[in-house]
């Protein structure tokens, strides 16, 4: 008989409407329940918890300090605005409990590299809060992306996430504001870009980020769009534009020597329990160059558990490794968010520096 | 009873292969025919009228002088390589012979502008033969971004051109030989991404130019694969990356306000008698952020004429009433041949100066 997964067990560090779908998500997991939940009010963690339907004991605190102190939180889930990630992350780490860290994980690589260390030092495993890196689809389009006979070399990397922010979102969100999320739009939605760049060339760094000029900002200096360019010293280059302006779109292509990969709701589908994708390969144009020798091939890949859900019950996996065999914490998901807050770094160097190139730190 | 339009009699100015596309254009387009066509050897004209079903009588010249004296020419196609334009298209100018130029049009402005010139002093009409231009979904794609409720203000574009050019044309290609198109891939694939960012900000040239480092030459140094960021002083940002090295991909994206444009075969649609797009507006993440409130939909738009076709037909409808009506040439086709040229420019120059911004001339 196959061993029980265990159940891993999660506080909630702070009631951001995030948390609502992470919750929920945590719910679906079979490996992982919610066991408690903190805000600096105690009611607002009782209203999270009746609310949203948590499980019934689910505690309530009214700080962060109390939940850290709670003996049967195995795993934190942290969707703290940034500025406080520093603090609360290591001091989550600090008290053994594995980390789940919301995006963007710190304001620079000299932050989350603390953070990191802390995991590191206490044995617990770590992940970024990146869900569409656990949809199905992701591994589906990374399969076509490693085969050279349908994809060939990559040359090439777009991508592209918006969303409209609406009047309360410009006014008071907290990603708009320089206090808590002074990475504005580019750590928000430019993480998502960038960790799709990164997605799609095998995490290797690119050597150098250009910001493109006249990114906007709000009043406080906030960004709340921008563009930029990264390059490979091997040719290969990519490009991304993130913006709160715009209206949705979720965007990636990836050109290869022998095929292309699109899709345009990479972060969120449009549905939850299937995403598409386009492919193409072997294709060009056919005879008179009338018309393509073949076009796009539309693929649909289901999913069982919306991408959260597959996150968290993989970072509950994870931890179970450690909790029930002793095995070490996986180091792949501490290593892709620090390629991709060094690449955030770059690019808002750029911004500062008058939009020079600057060299993506390792 | 309707006056019949009359029938704009066709040269065309050498046998290049894109020249068996277009001259089976004419022959769809209801009000075009071609007449003539010359070639530095005779037989090789010879052959292409008889082995592309040219009209019987179609005439043969051994020199580009001799069709030119051709009093039964009222147009001409011009399909040379682009180190070639200047001299003949104006010499077909003086003619008094309309002139549809083959992309790249110039090797520089200077040059264009020689060629405009000329056209405008001979009153003869200028089009460069940019085909997907004269598609009615381009036309449908332009009355939505026109649209405010659903596109609203322009945020950003992306576009991307590439097919993989074989071993033969890596050899001999007219656009990897530096005598013939120096300006390699940005003159030939960059040619439409560039037409398409100016096409969908109303064209209006952007501010500046910067061009992604390493792009790829070949030992003349030819371009073979380059990508540029082009941004205006508002804020609006468009990239472009175009490709001989890369598998085929026609890629626009345009993303305002209140909606988002996107299509992967904009220069030549996956077959002839249809085309489609995508475009979403007054989506946005679902409640809880679980998907989105509405997919893009899909738009299919279908043609009687192929795009090539039509491209001639309009040309030909403007020979016609300059030729029945005396009416004037119509400016536009000039003006955004000129800013396509200029914009090319720029990325030229910024890539000649390690990658600096360059200013887009006017």
């Amino acid at each position: 008989m196959a061993e029980q997964a265990p159940i891993v067990r999660f506080g909630i560090m702070g009631c951001a409407n995030i948390a609502i779908k992470v919750s929920r998500a945590i719910g679906l997991a079979p490996n992982a329940t919610v066991v408690a939940v903190a805000s600096r009010n105690v009611n607002k963690a009782l209203d999270f918890i009746s609310a949203h339907g948590l499980p019934e004991g689910t505690r309530a605190y009214g700080s962060y300090e109390e939940i850290l102190e709670d003996e049967g939180v195995d795993a934190m889930y942290v969707p703290l605005p940034t500025s406080l990630h520093l603090k609360w992350a290591v001091a989550t780490v600090e008290k053994r409990k594995h980390l789940l860290l919301e995006k963007p994980v710190a304001l620079c690589v000299a932050d989350l590299d603390r953070i990191l260390e802390a995991c590191e030092v206490n044995g617990v495993q770590y992940m970024d809060a990146t869900m569409w890196m656990h949809h199905p689809r992701t591994a589906k389009m990374k399969e076509l992306l490693s085969d050279p006979s349908r994809f060939g070399q990559l040359q090439s990397i777009h991508s592209a996430f918006s969303y409209r922010g609406d009047a309360k979102f410009m006014a008071s969100d907290i990603r708009v504001n320089v206090d808590l999320d002074a990475l504005g739009v580019l750590g928000d939605a430019g993480w998502y870009c960038i960790r799709a760049i990164l997605w799609a060339s095998g995490y290797q760094l690119p050597d150098t980020a250009v910001a493109l000029r006249n990114p906007k900002k709000n009043e406080a200096g906030v960004l709340l769009s921008c563009a930029a360019a990264l390059t490979w010293d091997d040719g290969r280059v990519a490009t991304f534009h993130c913006s709160f302006l715009t209206h949705i779109t979720m965007e990636i292509s990836v050109m290869g020597s022998e095929g292309v990969l699109n899709l345009t709701d990479f972060v969120i589908p449009y549905e939850e329990s299937s995403a598409p994708f386009s492919f193409v390969s072997n294709s060009g144009f056919n005879n008179g160059s009338l018309g393509w020798i073949v076009p796009p091939e539309k693929h649909v890949v289901s999913t069982q558990l919306p991408q959260e859900a597959l996150m968290v019950q993989e970072f509950s996996r994870l931890v179970g490794e450690i909790k029930s065999h002793g095995f070490k914490a996986e180091k792949k998901w501490l290593e892709i968010s620090r390629k991709t807050q060094l690449v955030i770094d770059a690019v808002k160097a750029s911004i500062d520096n008058g939009f020079e190139p600057v060299q993506v730190g390792n």
